[in-house]
């Protein structure tokens, strides 16, 4: 429940969360205070908060614009506390989620789009400035308050700790596969990486009616991709008769590798119009050759994820295809060795927080 | 006039042409047999014959497929002069044009799509192996004979000179403007590369609608590209000031250029999920930032031409519009000072062969 202050401040929020202080990355316990919520604001008790891979590297400064003390997170499962008077979507009660925006300028044709994760004013979900001069703070804390536009509702049927990751991870897979015409039964699509986007993808692929091939570096999750996840074939990239008997075959690939890799053997597999579709973000340049594209009329694309429609849209999908990450509980205060274990992949395949039973002990 | 053979080879139809005979890609008058004109068949009597960049390319073997002695050629207009008895779209007399290809699979994916540029099967104007066995021969020389699926109508309203190039450099840059849905009135096309392909990529352009810019590395093509050529904007691309002015400003840009340049300062021109278009083909990896295309959902595309009915669609457009490439018509035997200049760039912007008025003279 949220603690409310008394008398002029008395619509502001006071909040405890776990928070950043410098380039080492450690989390420790953070009291803070967040705006009033607004006309058109909701105010969530957080349940559960996913740990992106962004988390890691916003927490280091990796991307030179984190602000501290920073609280990570964007992958947030909450119970609705308060609505503004002009907020018609939610009701008290309600099971909400919150991604990666807090806000935009709503007007540019992004936004009118419903893409506001475009728009060149996107306020992120914490390490950005909102509107009224503030530093957004993020979801590893017992509350937040979101403008009504950047919520959805969760559907009633998803287990909510499954639910949180796919605030980011999910809608990142999800909205390519449809942006880009993907979602069709019996199209052959390529996964490479079998990380916290890439399973999730293979389920929705799976959902779509696709035909999946995971690709991966090493055949260790053979296994797990074909009979867990579901995933119709498993290519093994540094395997060259792998990747020559593939070639050709794919209408797309979703690449879900943040880490440096060559990308020229994935532009082999797709068919004539195929299309390679980037959401993990490399921080070298990609080497690509211009022929294969000509002579095959491919596309190297680039995808960073959905608005607020399109994260709704996908959470129904998902609650009527039964479709979660795969997720490992943790408490509050693990959220460092989570870190720890995340740098070097240790995890199937996304830490969520169980913010709300775990995290009220740390604060006094 | 085609001259014909006496006796049991009286079908088959001796050429003259001028041909490369080695890597130093010099080439020189020869004689060969063409095949007899088949029943779906058509036999031209070449006009006028387009010098691509592409036929430098294959006379020096610069991709390794090189087949000699060759005669190079693929922008190639004529007249009929012989049509097979299952030929239905052409009759003696009519004016018709050959691109790229004179063969395909006819039946994989592509093919039926109408793209046969794209079956792992087509078969190159020159320096390939037909069905028979022979091997193909272009358009530097007096006739051809070609299945009529590989053949396109020219309307009589286009002067032919002009026209040739259309049957490559044109609909290679029409045909991405088509299927990338870029043919739109309003839409923001930037054009790289003032040559062959992109002065007539204007001229699609803005009959289409679009505002136009072009992008070249010099300020020396300003004029020609506003006055002559209808440009709405020019580009100077080594000028920071303009490049920043004119970040995230177009819909998609179209790159001819095939020598070896950096993309990156392109892509920042895009707006959220816009294209860049390459149709030139650096022989260099080129560098790509990933962020620059997840953050702006933006594409990397390649694109190689088009298929018959494309080819015919474009024409007639063509004709409709008054749409020829700007030419410098030269004579069959300037045909090796024409590559010298064409090396150095030196051409507005298409050498075309006078080929029925000047080939014969130099074949006895």
């Amino acid at each position: 429940m949220s603690n409310v202050l008394a008398g002029e401040e008395s619509e502001k929020v006071v909040t405890y969360g776990w928070a950043a202080r410098d380039t080492s990355g450690i989390l420790s316990p953070f009291h803070f205070i967040r705006r009033a919520n607004g006309d058109n604001d909701i105010t969530l008790d957080i349940l559960y908060s996913g740990i992106c891979h962004t988390d890691l590297h916003m927490v280091k400064n990796d991307f030179r614009i984190s602000i501290y003390p920073m609280v990570p997170g964007h992958e947030i499962v909450g119970k609705v506390t308060k609505v503004g008077r002009r907020v018609t979507k939610f009701s008290v009660g309600d099971i909400a989620g919150v991604g990666g925006s807090v806000g935009s300028c709503g007007s540019c044709s992004d936004c009118s789009n419903g893409f506001y994760v475009y728009c060149p004013k996107m306020i992120l979900t914490y390490s950005a400035h909102y509107y009224d001069g503030t530093i957004t703070q993020g979801g590893y804390s017992n509350n937040i308050v979101v403008d009504q536009n950047f919520v959805v509702l969760i559907p009633k049927s998803l287990p909510l700790d499954g639910a949180a990751p796919l605030l980011c991870a999910g809608i990142t897979v999800y909205s390519p596969m449809k942006y880009y015409g993907l979602a069709q039964p019996g199209l052959h699509l390529g996964v490479v990486g079998l990380g916290g986007l890439g399973h999730v993808a293979v389920k929705f692929a799976k959902a779509f009616g696709m035909h999946v091939t995971v690709i991966s570096t090493s055949p260790s999750k053979k296994e797990e991709a074909l009979e867990k996840l579901g995933a119709d074939e498993f290519l093994v990239s540094l395997d060259q008769q792998q990747l020559q008997d593939a070639r050709g075959t794919m209408d797309a690939i979703i690449d879900t590798v943040s880490a440096n890799h060559s990308i020229q053997p994935l532009i082999a597999l797709l068919k004539t119009s195929g299309k390679l579709i980037l959401v993990g973000g490399p921080p070298s340049p990609l080497e690509v050759l211009a022929m294969p594209l000509l002579l095959g009329r491919k596309i190297i694309a680039g995808s960073a994820g959905g608005g607020r429609e399109e994260i709704q849209e996908m959470m129904d999908f998902a609650a009527k295809h039964n479709i979660t990450a795969d997720v490992e509980v943790i408490p509050m205060d693990y959220v460092n060795t989570a870190f720890e274990r995340l740098e070097k992949n240790d995890v199937k395949y996304r830490f969520v927080i169980d913010v709300a039973n775990t995290i009220s002990c740390m604060s006094n």
